[in-house]
């Protein structure tokens, strides 16, 4: 298959969002649709389809079911990658409520926090570990990738553990900018960036 | 001031979040060590804090207070924005959490729900009121940005209120793609995206 940039996968992801969530009971949508509700140009939206390898009807468009599974297949829904969660608080229980994230090949495995509160409990079918087993259990399960959900204070800390560990993807949930060797990657979810691009703009 | 783009801002946040937390007991920095902590090119580093108008001594670098200083100036910090949370579940708390928020301008009023549980209860100090309230408290503050944190099954018919009592910012936590007037902006703070680029690169 042809590579696939991170724009494409986005607006790949955005029109997937909307045969789930806006257009989910009709059986055909035309790509001016679509454009228009995320307003984008109806060219760009047929170009990335045809990439799907999708055939439209004339006079119909294309057919909501269809065209879903096969942004599924490009996107690879199909095949799960498990995950931990490390931090237990709001932010982690959030994420564990994404109910979406199964559908989408996310799969929480489990949480893990120092809180003895928390300990050992289930938050939303998902059990909380003592942060002190992050090595053994990455280890034991070859999870190769985290959700970050700290307070600033100890992230730099646990994230030269989870490295040691073996962890190569952090989505980094922190306000930190982490240090980390040359083969781990980290994605910064920090909304501040995107706030300050609209309140500037 | 020149126009600032949506790539030199997500840059400078960054800037600003090493300055915070991962080089706040330093003197100096310099463009390598920024550059290097976030894999990007020492150059460009270099141009973006000369468009923040900052001067480095040779040998040292730049003082880690005065960039970080001009940085909050470039990125107007100190213009306080207003914002309503919709929805007061765990995401809308983590929200509330993010200490740094108000350092970065964002000030929360207030949240909105309607689950008579949390309606009239205080979550890290900001109030939760009663969703039915929301036209009036829009109208009466003027607010013209809400995070918008609510099941999907809901989220377009409030959008629509949100619309019409005068809102044209939303950051949408959803997983829906909403339908609004040309006049209003949406960003979809969708980390489902960001993995799938994760997953499939």
């Amino acid at each position: 298959m042809e590579a696939i940039s991170a724009k494409l996968i986005h607006r790949l992801t955005l029109y997937h969002c909307i045969l789930s969530y806006s257009l989910e009971k009709r059986e055909y949508v035309s790509s001016a649709e679509i454009a228009s509700l995320l307003k984008i140009d109806d060219s760009l939206v047929r170009k990335d389809i045809s990439f799907c390898n999708v055939q439209g009807l004339p006079k119909h468009g294309y057919k909501v079911l269809e065209l879903k599974q096969k942004i599924e297949n490009v996107l690879s829904f199909h095949y799960a990658k498990d995950v931990f969660v490390v931090g237990a608080g709001h932010l982690a229980t959030a994420l564990t409520q994404y109910s979406d994230f199964k559908d989408y090949g996310i799969n929480i495995l489990a949480l893990f926090d120092n809180n003895e509160e928390k300990i050992g409990k289930m938050i939303n079918g998902k059990r909380v570990f003592d942060i002190k087993r992050l090595d053994e259990l990455i280890k034991r399960t070859r999870v190769d990738t985290v959700f970050l959900t700290l307070p600033p204070q100890c992230a730099q800390d646990i994230t030269n553990k989870l490295v040691d560990s073996g962890i190569k993807y952090i989505f980094n949930f922190t306000p930190c900018v982490l240090r980390v060797p040359q083969d781990v990657k980290v994605r910064h979810e920090n909304i501040i960036s995107s706030f300050l691009q609209m309140k500037i703009s």
